[in-house]
């Protein structure tokens, strides 16, 4: 069976923190990894306005009843305070609860950037080894959080990763974890990436 | 004044190929660059859907009579001959017609993957040193131009880089020549991208 994944969007999103990892999932799936990735928001709309006004048009909303197996989670607009992004978000409180209902519910939750302050106002980060983009470390650590200098943190149903580019190594980790190696490999190089190596893999 | 931006999307243009510079070219206009950046195609329409099925609303037409500076061109489905992306448009030939008007009027033309085989076509990279996409390196050689190996070519008003998230470094290699260097790393760190070294700047 596929493994569904739902990059959740919303207006002020950092538009690389989505688009890489959406291409990297879509990539996979093109070299036989089974999934199925979609770009999805909370709440049905037409449009969603990024973080540096790409417009773009979601292809539905959130899975809530029947939950994607990944839900990856964006940052964008966090560290310069701006009253559209991941902070506005954060205060809201919508998206942080529908994180941890999913979370709740067995989904893994994976949070580029500081999309990572998104799973943190949901309290899924604290006392767990987590990171985010270089800009809100301090406020990933004054939230509880047990926060790792790494490229990308794997503490299982909670993954994170660094800034915007660090969403590229965190898809081709989770690309890893569901369809292997070598795919991951193949999607990395056709897309002449360089991998960080620097994943921490949390122990149990 | 600013520099003016253009980044030309398709219908079938590959995410990653656009949305890296745009994002980068945004990002140094928040650094305080002087630029200003755009989405656009070559004949008005409200939406274009890319390679991996990402749908997005452009913000206008490519600038004719009063061409933009540099005139950004992703790649998309060259490789894998899909009826829809750059090797359709490099066939239909409106594209190319067009990059070939905009670069004899002085525009700097840069291709992002095989955005590259847009600008054989065009005839842009005849005898120039270039490169695309690892896949297409062979039909751009055939195409007459020099092909160089390197991630970024710099051969003055033609710009090449490799596949993919080569676009990143065209990208910041763009916003140095144009606001130096000290903004291209500002914005290399805030996207938390190790910036790949190879850049050639062709001898004139």
């Amino acid at each position: 069976m596929d493994t569904r994944v739902e990059i959740i969007v919303y207006d002020g999103f950092d538009e690389l923190d989505a688009v890489g990892p959406y291409e990297v999932f879509e990539m996979a799936e093109e070299n036989g990894a089974d999934l199925d990735t979609s770009l999805v928001t909370l709440l049905e709309t037409d449009r969603i306005t990024a973080a540096h006004g790409l417009r773009l048009e979601p292809e539905g909303t959130l899975s809530r009843d029947d939950p994607a197996d990944i839900v990856v989670v964006p940052g964008g607009g966090w560290n310069d305070r701006r009253p559209v992004g991941a902070r506005a978000e954060a205060e809201r409180g919508a998206i942080p609860e529908a994180l941890r209902d999913l979370h709740a519910a067995g989904t893994t939750v994976a949070g580029v950037c500081t999309g990572g302050m998104l799973l943190a106002r949901a309290g899924l980060t604290e006392g767990r080894p987590s990171v985010t983009h270089r800009g809100a470390l301090d406020e990933l650590h004054a939230s509880g959080a047990n926060v790792v200098d790494a490229r990308v943190v794997d503490d299982g149903d909670v993954v994170t990763a660094g800034g915007i580019t660090s969403g590229l190594d965190l898809a081709l980790h989770l690309v890893e974890r569901v369809a292997g190696e070598a795919v991951a490999e193949d999607v990395a190089a056709q897309m002449e990436y360089d991998r960080r190596g620097d994943v921490i893999e949390a122990e149990d």
